[in-house]
């Protein structure tokens, strides 16, 4: 996809073309809007100091800002100071906006987020959507945004992008419209834009770990190089790399639930031995929790055929809370292949940070210990502090906050994008 | 170190401040030099059609290259068409080079190689380096160096930038001029600026597996997304993404020697267990096969004192060769560990191909179908076509080539380089 912020549409780096005027003209104008975001507010004369630029020059491109919905100018607060006060540039918080949405096994999620950063609008729905059409999922979904887009509206906004976080594989290549495969909803190949019904644009899709951790790097405790890993319906990894989403070639990067962790172990649903997903998935730590019952076949494609309880993190949580003995055993036992798989990661790829994102961030003061002990005894050939593994803040939100983030960093890193055709 | 292509200096994408004229006319002579560069000869009215810059702009870039030695212009062969011949632009073969220099255990080497890429000068000479004081190899190194410039000069070439593989690691941050750690030198915190002796200015010092994989990167069979491993003393790995080389926030990315195959398994010379290193290293390898004896301690170095071979690589080679079947076993086991850490590589990275360089790719026949076995049984979530696992074409030599190209790459991408600041 274009909007996941790997290639922003205004930057230079990503063309081959000669730079011209109006290249330039967009450079600046994403400068000057990046200047303000990053220490609002400021005066034009402040943003001409920090970037540059002639204050001509940023007159000018403040005005096409302020014009394009982005900026606001107001009485800029000096206390102590003389003289005339200056007139100070703020974020558009009643702008442009972001909107998010999400679907889960068993439920929906919306949400708008401002130019500032801001949750406005959050909605959350119960929904079985294991097993039934995606036409059916797909619908309720576009009722839940078309609601939560009135609510932006009510409150002043313009929703002016839309991500849908999705728990399967979105092919590169493809301009975000379609899930390859989707096993916990019983989804292959379904295409959003086709299925989608309107009123109101599709929304681009992308995988749920990938905007989980998305939403670490801009709002949560993810540096700009990190390793993410969540637990939704399987394990779900990704890596941001200098800032960045790194998908692969194939967009297959950051499978983490098929790291091989115990060589000739126990077989796992892609058919290989000895995954992590057998090890520290749900469905894994469920069974060896005594939670829900030792499915027939092998692998843990558990769901939802083996799934009593309608929160099976929040159970485990309460449970491990409780005392249970058999409950930490078994998230310690996931702990300790978590850390096999991310001493890994570290290994081949020097990370800054571990990020546990997720429902995982809801156990992690039980998987925690085991995991650092683990990577404590397998990276030696680096400093590796135990701090530097950590439990997000955002937790299951991660995934709809980062897909209405997606839209909002767009805007801050390509303002022109707005009225300005995207950049080839 | 700024000269490996990870921050091309003309990069405006690297840049913080506004966009200017002088930004706009490098970034314009890098377009054109890297326009002849992908097809020479071509006429200034080529480079115009394929750049989209107009002619006038074309013509006072080309005559900037000119004057700085980097392009020539002659009369353009076209034959069977009609009309005035045109004049041919390409690359100047005898301006400015990149010299590299490599300090193995045994040896040293240098080489010069021209703006089309092509070996001028190539020196090798024999070289007890191992536990001798640094001060010593560098002031043999700095004669070879010496020789192989006065060689280029002879040719009609200029040396203008000079980079030094080692067998070591070469922390982020500081200039590319210190050795933080070779074991199998014997060296520690090693100044290479300080004690150049001069006369000639001191290389930039790179690791010689990063080296190596850019050699693959730029004349070898990898593509742009692919992981580099590499037999020299310890195992190399080395990560390029997207065409560029990734060290990770601390150097350490692709460490591929110490990712765990056999979890409790081998000690490993890092103090961790199971690594891939002491089940898949020279020392390793060579144990096995009988070659050397046992070592004393744990892990895996051996080096110096267990190897009686003066080139344990060639020798390897040639008794599987020869049918031995302690040393084909020996090769075979090795390969299914270096599959194991592969797939994870594969699994967390999602490479185009992974590319066996160095002293491994002269034992690739016996080595390949073990690891293309282990392989092809853990990497299930995605298609992995056998031939994406490859032997490098370089071999032994990737890592003084790619020492050398850093410059003559440099040149491509930033031509103006050479007469104008580095750009901040």
């Amino acid at each position: 996809m274009t909007e996941d912020g790997q290639q922003p549409a205004g930057d230079l780096a990503a063309r081959r073309g000669p730079a011209s005027q109006q290249d330039m003209r967009r450079q600046n104008l994403a400068l000057v809007m990046r200047t303000v975001a990053a220490a609002h507010p400021l005066s034009r004369a402040d943003v001409a100091g920090r970037t540059g630029l002639t204050r001509t020059a940023v007159s000018s491109l403040v005005d096409e800002l302020i014009g394009g919905g982005l900026l606001l100018e107001g009485e800029l607060e000096r206390s102590g100071r003389v003289g005339r006060p200056g007139r100070a540039l703020v974020l558009n918080g009643n702008g442009p906006a972001g909107l998010g949405l999400e679907i889960g096994v068993e439920h929906l999620s919306a949400c708008v987020i401002d130019l500032r950063g801001e949750v406005r609008v959050e909605l959350h729905r119960p929904a079985a959507n294991a097993g039934r059409p995606a036409e059916q999922t797909l619908a309720e979904l576009a009722e839940l945004a078309a609601r939560a887009e009135d609510e932006a509206v009510a409150l002043g906004l313009r929703v002016v992008g839309r991500v849908l976080a999705v728990p399967g594989s979105v092919p590169l290549g493809s301009p975000g419209r379609r899930v390859e495969h989707a096993p916990n909803l019983g989804w292959h190949q379904v295409d959003v834009t086709e299925l989608w019904p309107g009123p109101g644009a599709a929304p681009a899709v992308e995988n749920e770990a990938n905007l989980g951790a998305l939403a670490e790097l801009w709002q949560g405790t993810g540096s700009g190089t990190f390793v993410h890993i969540s637990a939704g319906e399987g394990i779900g990894g990704a890596l941001v790399l200098d800032g960045r989403l790194f998908h692969g070639v194939q967009g297959f990067a950051g499978e983490l639930g098929h790291l091989t962790v115990r060589p000739q172990g126990r077989t796992c649903s892609c058919g290989a031995r000895g995954c992590l997903e057998p090890y520290a998935g749900l469905a894994a730590v469920l069974r060896s929790a005594g939670i829900v019952d030792e499915p027939d076949g092998p692998g843990g494609a558990a769901y939802p055929a083996h799934r009593q309880e309608p929160d099976p993190i929040a159970e485990l949580a309460r449970r491990a809370e409780e005392g249970d003995a058999d409950v930490r055993r078994a998230l310690e036992h996931a702990g300790t292949a978590l850390g096999t798989a991310l001493a890994a990661a570290v290994n081949l790829f020097d990370p800054a940070t571990l990020v546990l994102g997720g429902g995982y961030a809801d156990l992690a003061k039980w998987l925690l210990p085991a995991m650092r002990a683990e990577l404590a005894g397998l990276i030696r050939v680096r400093p590796w502090p135990e701090e530097a593994l950590r439990a997000s803040p955002l937790g299951r939100r991660g995934p709809v906050l980062g897909a209405a983030l997606v839209t909002v960093r767009r805007l801050h890193s390509d303002p022109a994008g707005l009225w300005l055709p995207e950049a080839v």
